[in-house]
């Protein structure tokens, strides 16, 4: 830090305060700071800063869901790219209740965690405050803005483009969605992004056609079944995750419906399941690792000083398989 | 706590020392503090009991491969069991690696957590001894006794059992194993049971015919590579897990090997993927969820003061499906 300081032309005070931000400093002052730890390739001594501020060197990862392997995937990318620089990633599940969602960002204040990496699923913007007031850096992986939090979001557009392309080449016209939970924070962007592009490929979703549930397993099963009882069933279902596509193409085969001659499937995220199962999944792929990575280069230039708001787009794109 | 050391006829004092093991309490006053504790129907108010030791509510479950769908399953248990308590469950991913394993339980002491339910994969006994010295309770899941720690532990003689005669029955007798890697603390009862018991069915297990790796599905696809490649291949493989299992599975696909037609194969754990794939996996049940609630158990009675040490057998079984 003195190096900085030096190289700065100012205190070793003033280099901690922009770099902690607890203090206003002037513009000019912030340059030539940054520009010295720039030059100096000066990088945050975690444990230092450990012992001097008594934080925890813990991030605490808040998912609503482990059994999805897409958080243990995000879980990965970000403990890789955070352990280097001396910190460990605790996973927090909130079975996507909001009592324990709160409960957890309440023990990263008391525990004086070193950051949160969340994705939010039935939180407020307004939850988060008590992070705020203890200065505890947020980042959020999520589909859409949640406050004014770092953000890790995809950009999908495009893929939700090719992958209706592709059914509706096959011929289908009349689709059915298998979406989130009705409650999620924020809506459900996934469904939202189906149904402003599908009139462009000539693609019908009714209403009716829409169903909602929790992104697991026997949700998607079930929520296939309920498709499918419909006078006028879908010829094509767009999943919301992949776990609920291996829970519909479960209970396709229980029904005796061959995918994707009878009804074709669409995964999103990619995860293992989508090329275990068969037949193996058509899919959107979002990159849970490099979601994961992502969040952990943002929170890490958040520890480093940084205190403007900052969103990575992570490109998703639309994987062909067998189940279209 | 005052009705609890009313109706035993003791202090408050003497029913606390009683919970917390602090300091020795004869074992007629025990007996007397527990009965009124059954009776009253007391439960350890955990909050309370935080404000007033300092310590937290969180759980660690430090676990090798989160990436494992057995250990999300597990950490539901776990979870589930702990939540009505007041307890929240931290999830530590050590990637296998003994430094990461040694630096949560450094967390774990440093952030004075309420206890820590781990699976050890390279940690030896003597690395516990820095939470035994800070009070943490620990309860171990491992296929073997650790140190003097509670353990909740498989009995899966009679599953091993019941796996070998379905293979010898369908007339298979050279067997391979995808064991777990050579290094793991403990050595490798999995592969020791199978060792021990395939004589009496009239199975062979050459050692030539026993290769280890990590339990991931890469290491499980280049293990099944290397065992087909022998000169004289097993006709039946058996794995250390399911996510070995599903691999190998993979690869006998790739090398156009027909399962069970050409070679049979037998799983570990029951997890989801077990089911998922085709042919679906005959494998040896652990159930995740039950162990993990075995394990909150084991932690709760700790909290609540029981000093002695304690073992929770959980039966395997096997799961006859299509592999085999």
């Amino acid at each position: 830090m003195s190096d900085v300081a030096r190289a700065a032309g100012v205190s070793s005070a003033t280099v901690s305060y922009v770099l902690s931000g607890k203090r206003p400093v002037s513009a000019e002052t912030r340059r030539a700071v940054e520009a010295a730890i720039e030059e100096l390739g000066f990088r945050l001594n975690t444990v230092a800063r450990s012992l001097r501020t008594g934080r925890s060197t813990l991030i605490a990862l808040v998912v609503p869901d482990i059994a999805n392997p897409f958080y243990a995937q995000l879980a990965h990318g970000l403990q890789e790219t955070l352990r280097p620089g001396g910190f460990h990633v605790a996973i927090c599940n909130t079975g996507a209740r909001l009592a324990d969602e709160r409960a957890f960002l309440d023990e990263a204040v008391r525990q004086r965690l070193a950051g949160v990496v969340i994705t939010p699923f039935r939180l407020a913007p307004e939850d988060f405050d008590v992070l705020a007031s203890a200065s505890v850096p947020v980042v959020v992986s999520a589909d859409l803005p949640f406050g004014d939090h770092d953000l890790v979001t995809p950009a999908a557009d495009g893929a939700v483009r090719a992958a209706l392309e592709h059914v509706a080449e096959t011929g289908r016209r009349r689709i059915g969605v298998i979406a989130g939970p009705r409650d999620a924070a924020g809506g459900d962007p996934r469904l939202e992004r189906i149904r402003a592009q599908a009139p462009a490929f000539g693609l019908r979703l009714p209403d009716a056609l829409v169903v909602h549930g929790e992104h697991t397993r026997d949700a998607g099963a079930e929520g296939f079944g309920r498709l499918m009882r419909h006078r006028n069933p879908p010829e094509a279902v767009l999943c919301a995750n992949d776990v609920a596509a291996v829970g519909a193409l479960e209970r396709a085969e229980q029904l005796g419906l061959r995918v994707p001659q009878d009804v074709a499937l669409v995964g999103h995220d990619d995860i293992e399941f989508a090329s275990i199962v068969r037949p193996r999944l058509s899919t959107i792929r979002y990159p849970a690792e490099e979601v994961g990575r992502a969040c952990a280069r943002l929170l890490a230039e958040r520890l480093e000083g940084r205190s403007e708001r900052s969103t990575v787009e992570i490109g998703a794109r639309y994987i062909k398989r067998a189940s279209v």
